[in-house]
Order: structure tokens, then C-alpha cells, then sequence
């Protein structure tokens, strides 16, 4: 016999509202990081800030410790985002 | 002489605000894939479900196009965050 699964369905129904969450909180997050690329070409400004990642990887750790998330993962969650944002910044300041 | 930067320090606060909000987001988002896990692991499901993650990639494919974000990053960002719950579901059906 087949189950249900209706309670992995009520699980999954969360999920997918937390994600369409998630989809729009990182198209703001790109709409301002895209400012600050065209910022950091008019300044002259270098793509990467080695320095404010270090701050923004503590912060987040921190943060993870209260949220109850491993630290470790939201480094590699950081790492994943800003890979993504230095490639943008690279294209505003060569093609812009 | 040394600029301010005052506008990319606002920049960044929103941006450190958004990375807060996605830390816990993320956190309440594994709070429920764990229950996945359990709930797998007692039904004898396996870690991963090729099917799930289609509908989920074209679902945020197309929420993507409404908020603006590259579809493309969106379908990354969720192989990203599967890899790392599939992990969590295999610890807890081979430890738990």
C-alpha cells in the first residue's frame, strides 16, 4: 500500500515558502550589491575586500551560534554569495 | 586624501542586515529539512529525491524571473543548499 506522506508534504510546503523567502531577500541583497559595484568602479575600488569579508565570516558565525546554524556551513554560504558578487562587480568595472 | 565612503558603509548595512535575515531563514529552513531526515529514515525513503529537487529548481527558476535574480544562480544556490541537507539526512540515517 501506498502511504500519504502528508506530514513530508506539510514539511515540503514549509520549505518551499521559506525558499521563495530566501529567493527574493538575495535579489535585494544582489540589487544592492550592485550598487556598490558601480560604486567601487567610480572609486576605483577593487572588486574583492579581503578585509570586510574576514568581518562579514565573524559576524556570521556569531550570528549562526544564535540562530542554532553550523558556523561552518554559513561560511561556505558566504563564500558561495560572494563569489557570485566579485564575478558581478568584475563585469560592471570591465563592460560597464 | 582619505574618502568617507559613507555611501558604501549604507550599502553595507543593508547588506549585513539581508545576511542576518538570511541566517536564520537558513536556520528555520535546516530546523525542518532535519525533521525530513527523521521522517525519511523512519519510512525508508533515501536521502534524496531527484523529483523534489526538479520541481523545486524549476519552481525558483520561475520566482526568480518576479524578483529579478539570475535564474541560473537561483538553481546554484538550491543544488548548494540540497548538497548540504542530502549530508545531513545520510548522518542521520546511518548515526541517529
Amino acid at each position: 500500500m501506498l502511504e500519504n506522506h502528508d506530514l513530508l508534504k506539510e514539511y515540503r510546503k514549509s520549505i518551499d515558502n521559506i525558499d521563495a523567502a530566501l529567493v527574493f531577500l538575495l535579489a535585494e541583497r544582489f540589487r544592492i550589491t550592485r550598487k556598490v559595484g558601480f560604486y567601487k568602479k567610480e572609486h576605483d575600488l577593487p572588486p574583492g575586500d579581503p578585509e570586510r569579508e574576514e568581518q562579514q565570516i565573524a559576524r556570521l558565525k556569531e550570528l549562526s551560534k544564535t540562530a542554532d546554524l553550523d558556523p561552518e556551513f554559513s561560511r561556505k554560504f558566504l563564500k558561495f554569495i560572494t563569489e557570485e558578487v566579485i564575478r558581478h562587480h568584475q563585469r560592471i568595472r570591465d563592460y560597464s
